[in-house]
């Protein structure tokens, strides 16, 4: 029997004793999965059968399933709803504030208003505190829930702060060494703790180089220093060194993999993770950009027109029309994804904006220079008209050359505007691309038109 | 000052100390930076200076950085090669292994033999074992530094146990339990070890449902269940769920990325990880999907020209080439991304191959009818002819739903035919339907041509 069955057969016995109101068995079951797989159960039945729930669990024991629970569910919504309203505001001070602002982020204004209200407040300070700010930045992933000590104790009275702790601290893994005004001013991490003598002094062994990130930091460049560094967890700082808050790592896993997502989703013109499996439905997703495009496609549709005596002329240059087109769509959308990514990976301040164009419109010249040439070549051959294999080569040669300026500076200027460079999407640059293509392919064909035809 | 400027000042502060060969003052300033700023300096410096940090550093000390350097950095075989053969050998033994493997695999296979036979034999053996585990599999990110114990101890000696490895093994925040055969039948967290009484026995507080990978998994599976399960570490057992080793979380932000930007590569058809900013370097690897498609591209020129006769009736039908290939090919990227997403996150049982393309020719269908009346009223209007209109928005219509077939199908295919499926890339898809779109064109308006010229 393999795992997936193992987890099917617990799952139906589970819902037995849910059905059979059989409290103690089920509580013993249930608890002994690991969260997660709490949460795939829980998600898998329906509202009938979570209610019986929310009276078998404690607002405690169903926060901790919360707090592994994907948060960009549809769902939550609905699952809050369906409790009683007290029930939820106290499962909702008991998760990781983070989570909980996270959920209550989703629901709204009045909503968030009544659950807070039902809160202590104490719980729905710290909720309040994080609620405001804005979003992918440090603040908006950052918990409250660490554990923070002053220099001036031992080992022993730190890993006795450090016990008193681990209950609702969401990592105990660093300790965060603090000053009478809440700066930070180190940490060390529970190894050392757990290497060092009792009595040895926390100012002893504490690391006074702490890298930390600005609350208003935005959340990639976050998960860059993790990345790099090999943090569990980052502490984060207002401007003037407070320590607010910290990130884990586990919420850096999630930010690397939506920003993944949503790049991937920017070159393809279509938003990967919302798709449904209805076929309406998901025409409804991508139909905008289509229908957009489209009207962009359009455009080249008129301009070619306005050469269609030379087509009715040369109907010969009707059949290089995709070729050119398509091949120049395809490096625009190289340079595209190439610019993406560099905007991407280095920092703010090593963009050199020139640099990045100038290297693509050159790398354009190289790549369309030699596919010029090879289809000078092959057409020369094809058509036994090397003139007009010219003709073709050196639209390719321009129209390539164009893509590439176009596909590398189109998300530069986004990214200097301050939008998401992933937005600049594929399918974007390969119909522009089109439009600019043809301009260059029948300006270059009217100018040789005596001598290939 | 910002910190940028402040690690600068920094770096030629340390570089001064190299070359004024003070080796103490280096060593202070030196090992007060985190080990990856060590990393960053490192690799900043030229062959002679680094020459001088082996003879300043022990290979402990830099196997330390050498552990967080980027694994996947050109330049480490360099490096590697400029140490003294000894020093190198005994550096990869003080390494994580897993990472010290990473390296290894790098070199030739001489050089590689040379540097285990360096090597202490037991130090060798450790390497030796993981070298042999297919790419991408767990078994080629675990590591063997973990901390394992048996059950039948109290929670003292386990964390004596513990703080005897803490130097040592890549996490002590887990501890797994094993049996006298070594088969894993429980894990305890450290949190756990420090909330419980010193005298509570390890088989009374471990957790017996633990979760494991098998040593040849996919390192996709292997990051997906870190991620739903937020772990900071994950066993990894043989078929006979012996333990092996560890995955931690910092190899799996490394697979995330590395999954990542290969998706991302794959629809634009370039690897965005390895363009340089020289122009012939950069171009030298586009060229060859370029090239490539440009052949696929000129069967569809191949395939318009034995329509020449029917452009030179009806020079109007060139006008609308590009907005067919086009749209087309927005739709058949937006479905492959769509397809490679779903192939990618979802279990390989619950991967309905028929429902997916089913899904995806109704998306195209729906969508390929919208657009479809769209471009039949506005071409009727635009051109007076409501026939030309039925012909392009006809041709639309199927165009897009062929695309979306392919967009779907071909994915699909190659993930059964065992290859990854993020390699059909999006200009790969945009030039076959190019080639399909065209077809479908000419045929509807050769059959309609009477009506509308």
């Amino acid at each position: 029997m393999n795992e997936g069955q193992e987890m099917e057969e617990h799952f139906s016995l589970l819902l037995d004793k849910l059905k059979e109101q059989q409290m103690a068995e089920f509580r013993e079951l249930f608890l002994a999965l690991h969260i997660y797989e709490q949460g795939q159960f829980y998600q898998s039945i329906d509202e009938a059968d979570r209610k019986q729930i929310y009276s078998y669990l404690s607002p405690k024991e169903l926060a901790d399933m919360f707090d592994v629970i994907e948060e960009d569910n549809e769902n939550m919504k609905d699952y809050i709803a369906e409790m009683r309203p007290s029930y939820a505001a106290e499962m909702l001070s008991e998760m990781y504030t983070d989570n909980a602002v996270d959920l209550l982020n989703m629901l709204d204004k009045s909503q968030k208003a009544k659950y807070l209200s039902l809160m202590s407040t104490e719980d729905a300070g710290e909720i309040k505190e994080l609620l405001h700010y804005e979003d992918d930045t440090a603040g908006s992933i950052m918990t409250t829930e660490f554990v923070s000590i002053v220099a001036n104790q031992t080992v022993r009275s730190a890993m006795y702060v450090l016990k008193n702790q681990a209950d609702v601290a969401e990592t105990i893994y660093y300790v965060y060494v603090v000053d009478q005004e809440n700066h930070l001013v180190g940490v060390i991490s529970l190894r050392d703790l757990i290497i060092n003598d009792d009595d040895t002094m926390i100012s002893d062994v504490l690391s006074e180089r702490v890298i930390s990130v600005h609350v208003g930091d935005d959340q990639e460049d976050v998960a860059q220093t993790i990345r790099d560094y090999d943090f569990l967890a980052l502490p984060v700082t207002d401007y003037d060194d407070h320590l607010l808050g910290i990130v884990t790592v586990d919420d850096i896993i999630d930010v690397i993999d939506d920003e993944a997502a949503s790049d991937y989703s920017g070159l393809a013109g279509v938003n990967v993770e919302e798709v449904s499996e209805n076929p309406i439905k998901a025409a409804s997703k991508r139909l905008p950009w289509l229908i957009t495009l489209l009207f962009l496609g359009m455009s080249t549709a008129t301009l070619i027109s306005h050469y269609e005596e030379l087509v009715s002329e040369a109907s010969i240059l009707a059949v290089f029309i995709s070729l050119i087109t398509g091949t120049a769509g395809n490096a625009g959308t190289q340079s595209l994804a190439v610019a993406v990514r560099r905007l991407a990976v280095t920092d703010e301040k090593d963009n050199n904006f020139g640099r990045l164009i100038i290297s693509e419109v050159l790398t354009g010249l190289v790549t369309g220079a030699v596919t010029g040439v090879a289809i000078f070549i092959v057409v020369g051959i094809w058509q036994h008209n090397f003139p007009l294999g010219f003709v073709i080569g050196m639209a390719m040669l321009c129209a390539i050359t164009v893509a590439n300026l176009a596909g590398s500076l189109i998300p530069m200027l986004m990214d200097k505007l301050g939008f998401d460079p992933a937005v600049a999407s594929g399918p974007f640059i390969t119909t522009l691309s089109d439009l600019t293509s043809v301009l260059i392919y029948f300006n270059i064909a009217s100018l040789f038109m005596q001598y290939f035809v």
